[in-house]
């Protein structure tokens, strides 16, 4: 009694593949053979899973979106960039916070590999662990679209929109040694992060190619965390001879590196000239003018999604995208050398 | 010939009522009728778009969150707590940012309501045009739970997690009577959004209670927005005999005032003492001290997002649950009274 394919075709009077490429909306049916095929279709309520499958999927256009951390306005202005683009193709999003946490990235992705998904936008986290099988597996059996967004994974070969942070590391210190700075220290994030890394490799560069021997105690874990840069820069200061010059890898850092330099009574950038990552309109308001290189958190989120549009559209049969942006370098005065 | 239940309740020879049962999963139905019932459902490939949605909704365990503007912080850390519930409860979060547009509220509820979701959990934004009948009919008609978060809507009477702004207004404006201050400003925000009139409810009832006059003139509205406060801010310190404290009623404005303040190199509290709503670490950071009503964000969201996961258990069938929490004043010497 169970309906087939074949019953439609029989009923409508065309061939079985005919009744397919109506199913499934693809290549040519004549437009009075398809509204024929469609009435049978309803008239004997014949829905293979396929088609509920793919009825459903009309219904529910989502992709998913992972970020290490919601509260954190950088991840807030990627989301942003991101729903623009997504309200405009009638795409919701589902939210995930990791709270940079491994497992729930990797638990974020497995309920969403679950869901009917069209694909999934993500910034990994920063944690320390993240050549995990469990993880680069999860990843490599998705089979739903996937764009990396600001920060990549190591073994994978993923979609993404990434930012140029070997170049930022770079002109961050090459603009410190032009001012006259010889000694340079670096806050950087976890180095299994990718940004970090890479900030480290372009202030080592800069530092090589200006035959500035890498000081290896000039070169500060502070793990992207507040209150880690305020602790290492307490202890930096209370140094007789501390370096005149940092260079700190992102805006949660730069918070702890001002708040310890506040602390201390000591001065920007007299006692200490910083150059930070991301920017903060914040510290100009009060007065701190902080150079650092922007990589337009918003703009990434657009790219991100327009990737992922072009991906869906393409029905996942295209090359990889990977797209790298080059931060710029906005100059505000903090990475001037006052004391030698 | 298409298939209906009573099709499916002659073959299993059953009455079309009990095959209902089985469909809705409601009331008794002997098992091995059931089975026979679910069998022929099976054999006849009937799938009623009840039983379809039915099956998609065990799927897809989501809720919508609707939020202003998800760069600021303040949303970011509201996300986060609801989250952390949703993510121990296995439902996902649909995302929405109105960019404070109501008609993209209006478009986020009516796309929820399309979607198999749970329930929505919302802050209103605090656009002008509020008491629009679309916007207040799409409310009336969602028939999904609704919780509200941090703002209510006038008009309406649904679950929601709110604080006391009447009391916030009323202690900041005390505490500056307190310390002497009589020329009292509140940049407050549109007052088509019920936290900004309430806080200068409280504003007006600290002034009347202390027999203090409320000048019209003291009474800016900075809409929410950090450029307006900003701009509202530089005119009143041009004036003379301008007013000594000035409430302030969100951490953008704040933001917006600070950076009016520093320009015309003027001094908090020396030259105009401010309260401030809501937390910003940073402030403290750079030594600005601001004194201000604070209203845990993070827990705002756990709050309703275990209200709303009590009123899914409860199917709906309960009181409007409302739930208002008092902010907490944090005090830092930004209020204080240094010219007469």
């Amino acid at each position: 009694m169970s309906i087939t394919i074949n019953d439609i075709a029989k009923i409508a009077n065309v061939s079985a593949s005919t009744v397919s490429r109506v199913l499934n909306n693809s290549g040519y049916v004549k437009e009075d053979t398809k509204k024929r095929i469609e009435a049978v279709i309803k008239e004997m309520n014949y829905i293979p899973s396929a088609i509920a499958r793919s009825l459903s999927k009309s219904e529910t256009s989502t992709i998913g979106v992972i970020v290490p951390d919601i509260t954190n306005s950088y991840f807030g202005e990627i989301i942003k960039g991101i729903s623009e683009i997504a309200e405009k193709n009638n795409l919701n999003i589902i939210l995930f916070n990791t709270d940079n946490y491994l497992h729930k990235e990797v638990n974020a992705l497995k309920l969403l590999k679950e869901q009917r998904i069209q694909g999934i936008i993500m910034t990994p986290g920063f944690g320390e662990e993240k050549f995990n099988d469990d993880y680069i597996n999860t990843i490599h059996n998705l089979n739903i679209p996937i764009i990396l967004v600001s920060a990549d994974i190591t073994f994978t070969n993923l979609n993404g929109v990434f930012v140029d942070n070997v170049k930022g590391g770079f002109e961050a210190t090459n603009l410190f040694i032009k001012e006259g700075h010889t000694k340079i220290a670096i806050i950087t994030g976890l180095l299994s992060s990718e940004p970090a890394m890479d900030r480290l490799i372009g202030y080592k560069k800069a530092l090589e190619i200006n035959k500035i021997p890498v000081e290896e105690e000039y070169i500060l874990s502070g793990e992207f965390k507040l209150e880690k840069a305020y602790e290492l820069t307490k202890n930096l200061l209370k140094q007789k001879d501390h370096p005149t010059a940092m260079v700190v890898c992102s805006n949660m850092m730069t918070m702890g590196v001002i708040k310890a330099i506040n602390e201390e009574n000591k001065k920007i950038p007299d006692d200490l000239s910083i150059i930070g990552f991301d920017k903060n309109e914040f510290l100009d308001m009060v007065g701190l003018n902080i150079t650092y290189l922007e990589d337009c958190p918003v703009e990434l989120g657009i790219k991100a999604m327009n990737m992922l549009c072009d991906i869906i559209d393409k029905n996942g049969k295209n090359e990889v995208q990977r797209l790298t942006v080059a931060p710029q370098i906005i100059i505000k005065g903090s990475e001037k050398i006052i004391n030698k």
